[in-house]
């Protein structure tokens, strides 16, 4: 009988085979490779961490920088190929989140039984 | 050609006929079952939690509760089915920080290359 680690690398293949996977690496490899949209990028992608830094620690992000990266996001979502990979990502996360979800039900079920009881 | 969603629902199935999660659940109906027990198991989880919270937030937790978490530990190993019940969970754990570890691969991979690519 196939184990959980067998399926794992099923699913692990499946992933990198889809077309979601696979549009997502052309689409930041194209941004990559032009130094101008890599520098766009990267720095759009560090005011999004510093900004998510400052919430999951419980302080708010100044007007400054969500002024800042609101912006910046106006400006990047012009550009083609950085639009295109955004898009891309988000639709890879919302898999993502899918995937995680379904691979968490039995547990998730076992601790929803404390819960339940618990009331 | 099946797609991701049906990989993870595989992978899933798996997850709920395996040993390890078989067993986690029985051990942990056991000690539900018995209002001693889960009473026991409920108010150390408890405690596990308010101390995580405090580390996700930055904060030491107090001397005072590192000592209560220690003693009540301590008396928790002394008891078959919770004790039972603590090792099978942390077995499950490793179990779906692996998955959860191969299932992210084909991400990390492309955003490794962000990191490499900017050194």
């Amino acid at each position: 009988m196939p184990n959980i680690y067998d399926y794992a690398y099923e699913l692990e293949k499946a992933i990198r085979n889809s077309d979601e996977y696979k549009s997502l690496r052309e689409a930041f490899e194209r941004v990559m490779n032009d130094a101008g949209s890599k520098k766009m990028f990267e720095d759009f992608r560090q005011l999004q961490l510093e900004i998510q830094l400052k919430q999951m620690q419980g302080e708010q992000p100044s007007e400054e920088q969500l002024e800042n990266a609101k912006k910046r996001f106006e400006v990047i979502q012009q550009h083609p190929a950085i639009s295109k990979l955004l898009q891309l990502e988000e639709r890879m996360n919302v898999v993502m989140a899918d995937v995680s979800q379904i691979v968490s039900k039995p547990l998730d079920e076992v601790y929803r039984e404390l819960e339940k009881e618990g009331e």
